[in-house]
């Protein structure tokens, strides 16, 4: 099997994505009367020109079981609302202690800490506000979203999301095994993309087979997505990326690269993309939007 | 009408009500290997004696409206996880800085900064887990509990709690109006109380009569709490208590002793416990434990 390029237009379909979220977050944002010191915070992270890669990833799993991204699309701004909290709180001092995300001045620097840390609950706790509005949920659906809510809360967790984030805190400075370092991504990262793959198959209501191979998918793509980031760490550029590079080294943080070595990493990477994409090498071209996904994450340079 | 002391046995209707939310937390525990940090954080801060004021009060919402207080418990937790969180924050260096809670080291004092954030952030997420849990809810009541994720999220969020204790931080050193003083309680201390209160009578399959008129009583309670939090900061006993008293003063908050005066308030939390009492008059006795719970609040110690 040749998981070559294919002629579909990646660009183009993350633009469109990437405006239908924003969009959407404008409808939501629309409510705030913009004046209290917690909604500029909010909007500022949120608003910042983030990939939206979570949120694609959702409308897209909705595509590729045939389903209507319209439905999805409340559920997709959830997903980047946990996202974006989860990234304001590891930029605090007292976690990552970064002062640029996305080419601006990070949450903390931009107001002070105490208003990060409550825009990073502010935005989770909308984030389930969202999952819940009887404006975007019909009646016939509430046990769907309840699952949804469940997923999610699970995913972004204590033993997801958050475990993740302790264990690389707790880690920083020692070296760690294969083994422990996969898992660390796989709960730091992988889990959030995990359910947000799930919620948009869900939402376009995949079969159960569907959404097992489409959860297989989003491991793969999660952990290739974090190993690219070790590597683009290592030899990203910084003007590009929009934030410092060689931050893993001098925090001594296991990365891939120090394990496996840089080399390797790629070899990686790409191997773990390919069984991506062999997972769903059955679903039609409507999967063809997360094919592409697959094949970008090892070639993106921010 | 005279509201006065009825032979209720408050303490034993708390002691009882803080057993079972404590034996229901306790099952929720069970799934904790206790192995990794952020479990340890969050179970130290959970289950610390806390006077469990929001889940007793959602228990007797539903009673009080003649409900079986089985199904509230898990919400009655989630509250209980919410306000726990909410102090684990508020207790951070760059919040109030508080090295001292419910007579122990605070979280941040007693793992570090990073460890009481992520803290913070899973039992937000965790009390969202519970609210969907397949466990505890029948897929008939689906639409219920999307009611009452909805209803929280909403008290707990940028404009509930969080909008409070952001005008509480940015309020420091500056001489609020009583209105202000009183809009930035009805948000940070009220909004979770009266949250607590329309769950519990959800729960309990409460009119809309009732859930309104309980409402307002919540309100009132909220407020009366909060001026009577602000008059034990004077001259509360810290050994009772568990905490420093004197603080507010030290930071120059506004408090209603500082605004009108120590006898003042304790006329004005009497008044603001009348109208809760007086609101909920036409309800049976199975609202006494409500009707104690508001009259032990202007009385308490701690």
């Amino acid at each position: 099997m040749d998981y070559q390029e294919s002629d579909f237009d990646l660009t183009a379909y993350l633009n469109d994505k990437k405006e239908l979220i924003n969009n959407e977050l404008g409808i939501i944002f629309r409510d705030f009367a913009g004046s209290s010191q917690i909604e500029q915070a909010m909007k500022y992270s949120l608003m910042a020109s983030g990939k939206r890669i979570r949120p694609t990833l959702c409308l897209a799993a909705t595509e590729a079981v045939g389903g209507n991204i319209e439905s999805s699309l409340p559920a997709a701004c959830a997903l980047e609302m946990i996202h974006t909290y989860s990234l304001i709180h590891d930029d605090l001092p007292a976690m990552d202690n970064d002062e640029l995300r996305r080419g601006k001045p990070t949450c903390h620097v931009a107001f002070d800490e105490a208003t990060a840390i409550l825009a990073g609950d502010a935005l989770l706790t909308l984030a389930f506000q969202i999952l819940s509005s009887p404006v975007n949920i019909k009646e016939s659906q509430a046990l769907v979203w309840l699952n949804l809510i469940h997923v999610i809360a699970c995913a972004a967790g204590y033993k997801g999301m958050i475990d993740g984030q302790m264990r690389d805190i707790i880690s920083e400075g020692k070296l760690l095994s294969l083994d422990d370092l996969e898992n660390m991504h796989a709960l730091k990262t992988g889990a959030l993309i995990e359910a947000s793959i799930c919620c948009g198959a869900i939402l376009g209501n995949g079969n159960r087979k569907q959404i097992k191979q489409l959860k297989i998918y989003a491991k793969n793509i999660g952990l290739a997505f974090q190993v690219t980031d070790d590597i683009l760490n290592v030899e990203g550029n910084p003007a590009v990326m929009g934030k410092a590079v060689g931050t893993d080294k001098n925090r001594k943080k296991s990365t891939y690269p120090l394990i496996m070595g840089l080399k390797e990493s790629k070899k990686f990477a790409t191997s773990i993309v390919n069984n991506a994409l062999k997972t769903i090498e059955k679903f039609d071209n409507k999967a063809d939007p997360l094919r592409a996904v697959a094949r970008y994450i090892i070639k993106r340079k921010k």
